[in-house]
């Protein structure tokens, strides 16, 4: 049997074809066009699915389930999105809308938790006792899975590791909180940093590589600096692999995971950033002769999306 | 058959009969006496559950097997103690020690974990889908139980909510690192922030509590004053309140138990305590619209190691 694997973004909607290992034998795009009323985005996300069907002369009869990933919280008990901020959906009836059109049995995630599903099944904490992923983009968003499962918590409000909390009385965060951990993690807080570097050291390279525009600034101009070995750009990302050692150590404190996986545009950074965190990371543990979790890079880039949502069926 | 769990304590072994609904039907105790070998001491335990069984006159063939809750971190399928701090136990053979006395099957556990294991057999989360239980006392220690079974993580440091950075760059932490969730959470805290309220205010209610005496003041001083409208303690009490959220919110971002019970010294303000989180807690969820754990006082107390322990070989 096949699975279909929706990546619903607030951009995109993407879906997949995926086989039983997390292979993905072809997919669809479409824009989400975020405005529209849910039925007509829905309608798109099994046109869409449909689409990537018949490129290779599969029909719905080969599916045995469909799943769903989406920007924010869902109950897939009931099948319905709690809410999704970005698509300003709330209570949206997702299966029952999706039934419609494929009259499939349809699973409902978290896109990061179905990211480190992804991960789980076909990609570098593959078949792991237990692993976090860990996206670092413009938030921080993450993923948990236990015993061959995604771990999304009794309500469906787990694995928001970006926004607990890393300093009391810290940042303020766009959740209204203080602090959280995403004000120090993703790829914002680079920027942040770089800019706030840059008003002081504005010679840095990190200015020459944002076109001496530091509202262009991104995290790659600031890792590029780094390993180009620019002082200042050195400091900041110095403070960054500080602050992602703390997350890293609170994952491990809290769950010990075997694997942590990070994702997402920061970790494009590659080895320089783990290679960093697993030098920095023994000072933070309270264990320090015990092995802690293996610090990974993803592997399945934008497909995870899609492969991790489509397994929610399969396992 | 019968149960036979260990307390291992700094101060006192304690050894309990236990059935399998996690009903203590005997128990006994004796000094840990800790600066002895460990062989003595672990001759002792084994004394201590014979004692135990003498007396309700039970005898090892009604045993199925004995469990160990250790003040430290355990590698239960070498059956070694990886390490205990206080007692000076390092790669320590508890199991094979123990079968020289009890030839049974020896399981071991953390002592926080054994005891949020014991709430879930036979306490305030008996039967529920998932649980983190948070020991407010001198540090802060915890157990999570989920899908029945206590987790410790892949390497067995997992659940040390205690060191988790709760302040970037915050109080130095006795583990040597900055800001660790205890030095905000714990009794300790709270006599911390009273005896700096004291120096300010040295007219409050907390002073008299203590006797006069800042040396003395306990988390219970500054909670009976608080209780009785101290200004200055109250400032403590919500000093503390806000840092619980903090902990609590983390616990539910990152875990979404379907309950948090609260035990330790600390958790004997009661109601009075978890009445003040769930009025604040509001604040820090993220999803302020959904369901948010449930917050518990241990109900077991004393005997949650013993029956924790016992439990580890019967689930």
């Amino acid at each position: 049997m096949l699975y279909i694997g929706i990546d619903l973004g607030g951009t995109d909607i993407k879906a997949g074809i995926v086989d039983k290992e997390g292979y993905i034998i072809s997919q669809a795009k479409r824009p989400t066009s975020a405005k529209r009323h849910y039925s007509e985005v829905i309608k798109d996300m099994a046109d869409c699915a449909k689409e990537a069907l018949d490129s290779v002369h599969y029909d719905l009869d080969d599916i045995a389930s469909v799943g769903i990933g989406i920007p924010g919280i869902g109950d897939n008990e009931k099948g319905k999105v709690i809410f999704c901020t970005n698509l300003s959906w709330y209570d949206v009836p997702l299966r029952e809308e999706m039934q419609k059109y494929i009259d499939k049995p349809v699973f409902i995630g978290n896109d990061a938790t179905v990211a480190g599903f992804a991960e789980y099944i076909a990609g570098v904490s593959k078949g792991t006792h237990s692993s976090v992923f860990i996206t670092l983009g413009t938030g921080v968003g993450s993923g948990i899975i236990i015993n061959g499962k995604p771990w999304s918590g009794f309500h469906g409000v787990g694995s928001e590791l970006g926004h607990i909390t890393l300093e009391r009385n810290g940042i303020l965060c766009s959740c209204g909180n203080k602090g959280c951990l995403e004000r120090y993690c993703s790829a914002t807080a680079v920027i942040r940093m770089g800019r706030e570097e840059l008003k002081v050291n504005p010679d840095s390279l990190m200015m020459k590589n944002c076109n001496n525009n530091p509202e262009n600034l991104d995290a790659k101009n600031v890792f590029d600096a780094a390993k180009a070995n620019d002082v200042s750009a050195l400091k900041v990302f110095d403070e960054y692999v500080e602050n992602l050692c703390m997350a890293v150590n609170t994952v491990i404190g809290f769950l010990d995971p075997e694997v942590i996986v990070l994702g997402g545009g920061v970790s494009k950074a590659g080895t320089y950033l783990t290679d960093a965190i697993n030098k920095r990371i023994g000072k933070y543990l309270l264990f320090k002769t015990c092995g802690y979790s293996k610090i990974q890079l993803a592997e399945l880039g934008a497909g995870a999306g899609m492969i991790g949502a489509a397994m929610l069926g399969a396992y």
